[in-house]
Parts: C-alpha cells; structure tokens; sequence
C-alpha cells in the first residue's frame, strides 16, 4: 500500500466512533482519492479495520494491480455489502449523501434492511471527506504542476496561432490538440479561446467567430493529468490595444497581483475575495465583476475552497486556489488574468509561470 | 414554441393523471429535452397545463432567448417551487428519482412539506420519460447525422497519419482536433486509437505505444453536435496483416452485418444481440466477445435501449442504436466493427458511410 493511500484511509476511518460503524463511498472519484484505484462502477467499504473495493469483472483485473486496499468482483453489490457488514459486526453504514440517489438508496435500503444495518446519510460524512480533500498531499501537488507544464507548453504554441483571421473554434481545437500531444489525458474543461465582444461573457463559446486586428483574445485553459486538472486564463491583444483595454487591463491585473500578497495561512477566503472586488470597485468597475475570485481545483476543476465574498473557510498549507478577477463590459470586451496558487507556511507558489504583462501579438 | 417541443411536454403531461400533480425534472438532459435550453443547473416544473424552467441570473438572459416554456430566475429555488405548487393546487410533486440525490430530496422536501406538497419517488417518472427519449424525432435524428458526418471526415483525415512510428496519443490527438474543427462540440467519449496488443482491450486507453507494421489499429470515435452523439468503430491493419487476423476480421464483419439482416420494427433486442453472438460463437470464439452487441445513442452516449442478451426491449421506428460486435484476443489483438443505426419502417437507416472491407494501411 502507498503510503499516501494509508494516510488517507486512516483519516477517513477516524470518522467512524466505533467498530459497529463503516463508511460506504460511491463517488467515483473519492473512491479512486482513497483507493488508488479510479472506476466508473462500483463502491468502498471502509470499516475500522478493513478497506474493500468491490468492482464488476470488467475492472477486477486493473484493480487487483492498482488498488491499495482488498478487491472484490461483485455479482450482486448490495447483498455483498450486506455480507460484509454483517461478518464485520457493522450495524451503521454511513453513506455520500451528497452523491447517491434516491433510486439507489431505495435499493441498497431494501437489501441492507435485511441484514439489520442502519443507513444514515446526515451529510457529516460528505462533509469530511471534503475537509480532507481540501488539503493536498505531495503527490497530488507533484500531478497538478504536471498538469500545469503541459497546459502551460500548449498556449505558448497556440500564441503563434493567433492573428487576426483564424477563428476561435480553430484556436480551441489547436489548443485542445496540443495539450493531447503533450500528455494530458484530457482538459479540464471545455476551452474558452474568445476574442472581440465575446471576451465580455465570462464563459462564452468558441464559435466560427474570427479574430481581429484591436481584439483582446482570452484564453482559459487547462490540461488534466493522472485525474488532477489545472487552469489558468490570460488575455492578450491582437495587433494594438486601445487606451480604455490597457486601462482595464491594468485594473484587473492589479486586483490579480493584490490577491498574491495575500495568500497565507490562517487568512479567510471571504477576505481574499474582497481584497481583488475592492481594487476593481475603487476602479468603477465593481459591477462588471460578477462572478467570485476563485475556486478550490483538484480532481474536480471546481472543489473547496470557494473563494467568493460568502466564503468562511480559513485557508491551510496544502489548499489549491485560483485567483483570477476580471472586468466584463456588455457588449464592448472583457479580461480575466488568473493563476493557480498552493497555499504554503510562507504565503504561497504559483502554479503558473506565465508573464502577466499584457502581450501585443 | 417549437413544435418538437410543444409534442414532448404534451407526452410527458400525459404522465400526470389528474391536475393535482406536477413533475419536476432535475437532470439537466432531460430539462433541455423537454424545454429546448440546456444549462448545468435548475429546475422545471411541469404541471397539466404550464411548464416553468427555473434558472440562475447566469443563464436567465440565454434561457428567455432559447426555452420554450415560461422561465423564472429563482433566488430560494425550493421555496419558489413550492410556492407555484400551492398557486397551481398541485399536491403531489413527481421526482426523477434515479438523478436526484438523498441530499437535494432532504432539502426539498423539508421544505415542501411546509407547502403540504408531497414527493413521489417511486422512479416511474423515471421510465416515463426515458420511454419518451427513446424514440428520435426528426430534429433529433438529423443532428445525430451530423455529428456523424463530422466525425466520419475526420476519421477520413485521420487515416493519412496511421503509420508505422506515430504514437496512439498522437492520433488520438489529431482525430480529436479534426473533430472540432470540423465543428464538433466535443468529442462524444474519450476517444479510442490503440494498436497492436492493446486492440485485445475493448475500452483500451491510447498511451505513447507506437503503432508497428503487422498491427490492428482499432478507432473508436464519435463526434457530439447540438448535443447529440455519434459512435463508430473501425478496425484497420497496418502495412500487413496474418492470415488469422483477416478470418478473425471475416468472422467479426459477418457478425456485424448479420444484425443489419435482422433490425426492423417488432424484434427483440435480446434477439438482435443473439444474431450476433451465435456467428461469433459458432465461429468458437464466443469466450472473447464479452460486451453487449449494441446500445442507445442520443443526448448520452449511452441511453436505451440496451441492445444485449438480457434486453426485454423490442424494436420501434425511431430508436437509435449501434451495431458493435468484436473479439479479443487476450495479449494478442482484438477487432471491433460498429456501425450506428437508426430504426426505420422497412429495417433501418445507416448513419455510418464508411467501408467496411479490411483495409490495409
């Protein structure tokens, strides 16, 4: 067993009060965080003692090799949970209650019932395991700079791609195809690569539209490797840039850097947010900043932490945060400048090793 | 409204047997099947005679333009569900219990219960509006075509890179590039180029393998346009290939087109699925054909109806499914042909132009 993988099993299983209580993951994904092991079918059961992967005959192979914990090819997965319980003297099963469905709680439920194993699906448990997701180990930290080199090495190529003429839907998919050749198992999103009036949608979609000469081109990208995800956005002008896009490029990009004299332990998230809204609101730009200064990314390309005025986590050493503040003017344009930060005991590292000055292609 | 849609909310209310009752749809799938606009959050609301889509202040301006039903930007989305249940003296609210979670259903239903609206959970909705979704309307099928259209022209330009030396990530690289920029969406799965031993892998994952003279190449590839999936499969070797592969070869087409002979309106899916296994197996290879002969293809790329040994399902105009038998061969090779197919009054129509001869790269 890796030693990562023992650490976090031994930390899920100081959830359980007692040797009468197991934990039932079904998300795919925290199955694969705590198992080594990712799937799209199946489920781990996690008592005080034991760690038990059941999967169906098409992964059983795979997961004998790669699994750090017991594997079990299932027939009929509830009755085999149930069987399981009740040798292990389990009597309550706490479930993701934030993942399972209706459907399949009324299923399990059913069988579970007969081998007098209570259910109990209170959101405590989704809320733990969050919490220790929250923070990233080496090994996940060592994947998403991996992800973030190749993302990176992929948008200096597309940079040589951008002129006025080729259209967006073009420079997404040469994006999306450099990062494929360059490693990544897929990207971390749909790929936003929008120029012109479209930079002022926050989210908008390459389309057939083609670049101009006097355009901001934003770039959102991010590459995912061995499940981690990166993303970053920069916006670049094409040809020239009028006096109002450099002045709003400024704006933002000083919201962005304020956001990196911030970062440290022990700082709340909310204030981070605000410290970015403040220097775009001072600006007159305050209402066309609609969305929140970032986001958690992991195995998710959005988890904890919110970073939003709302926000009450406390950043830790471990969390991975963007900070990417942006103007969008209805109709006329918009700029988003956004890194990929590790909050570290001194304040913290950037993932991104791109230059922020605003680039003339 | 459009016609499609005002026929698929007149389906799907035939659902409700008296005006006391409602639906509320929550996978996001079936909310843009129904209401024409698809996002990734909210609600709709069907009652005997409104139809009202719930969304964020993200998606209220795109959802006023696109949906075909009455739209709401919610604030408390519970609350203002319930309240538009007591204003239309709906008492009893119909769930998607296969989508919805334990904890969204806790949520809701604390809050309805403050409105006296029960929740039905008993997944008959569920079947309701999946025997809906099965068969394709015109709108539906001629966006499918497309999206196979696409994916067809750049498997065409995909195989001028097939040689000797080029790895299997580069392909999938260049055949996921083609794709978009023939104006694809997205790619409908996480697209499948392996070689050599890996062909004996039906769901093998392109790595940094290069493809060698005398290999299989297996393509599994399909294109997503307005939201709809393509599906295709084709096996080709490289400079040569031995005397067992081409009768393995032989014995997987014959099997393939076999189920052609068989597919009309009336016919069980388990039968179809039979067609195919019985060559297979009489051939004595019926070990090394693991997976089902087909599946549903639309807005998933994997939807009913399941076209396999155990499938109860019988054959209606309309129904779209694929056509995909193989063998493999353990640590050896593996072929796999599949064609998509559309269920027509006389048998059915061949979304897939492509030639199905082996062909030696």
């Amino acid at each position: 067993m890796s030693a990562y993988s023992e650490k976090r099993l031994n930390s899920l299983r100081s959830f359980l009060s007692d040797r009468r209580e197991a934990l039932l993951l079904t998300d795919e994904v925290n199955i694969g965080y705590f198992c080594g092991f990712f799937h799209s079918e199946g489920a781990l059961l996690v008592t005080r003692s034991r760690a038990v992967l059941f999967v169906d005959f098409r992964y059983i192979e795979a997961a004998k090799q790669k699994a750090d914990c017991e594997v079990v090819c299932f027939k009929r997965l509830y009755e085999e949970i149930g069987e399981l319980c009740k040798n292990e003297d389990v009597e309550l099963l706490h479930l993701e209650a934030s993942h399972i469905t209706v459907q399949r709680f009324g299923h399990l439920k059913k069988i579970l019932d007969e081998f007098n194993v209570s259910l109990c699906t209170d959101g405590r448990s989704d809320s733990f395991i969050s919490d220790i997701r929250v923070i990233k180990d080496p090994s996940e930290l060592e994947k998403i700079q991996t992800a973030q080199t190749i993302a990176e090495k992929a948008y200096l190529e597309l940079l040589n791609d951008i002129k006025a003429g080729v259209t967006e839907r073009e420079l997404a998919a040469r994006l999306q195809f450099y990062m494929l050749r360059n490693g990544a198992e897929a990207v971390s999103f749909d790929l936003i690569t929008i120029s012109g009036k479209k930079t002022s949608l926050p989210h908008g979609v390459p389309s057939d539209n083609r670049v101009c000469e006097g355009d901001f081109f934003t770039c959102d990208f991010g590459a995912v490797y061995d499940g981690y995800h990166s993303d970053t956005t920069r916006t670049v002008a094409v040809g020239h840039a009028s006096d109002e896009m450099m002045e709003i490029y400024d704006i933002v990009l000083r919201a962005q850097l304020s956001v990196l004299d911030k970062v440290k332990p022990g700082v709340l998230c909310s204030d981070i947010d605000k410290t970015a809204r403040d220097i775009i609101s001072e600006a007159g730009y305050g209402d066309y900043f609609g969305h929140a200064t970032g986001h958690g990314v992991g195995l998710y390309i959005h988890e904890q932490p919110s970073v939003s005025s709302k926000s009450k986590t406390v950043l830790r050493t471990g969390m991975v945060i963007t900070d990417e503040p942006g103007i969008y003017l209805p109709n006329r344009f918009g700029v988003r400048i956004e890194d990929m930060l590790r909050v570290t005991e001194q304040g913290y590292h950037n993932f991104v090793s791109l230059s922020k000055e605003l680039i003339v292609i």
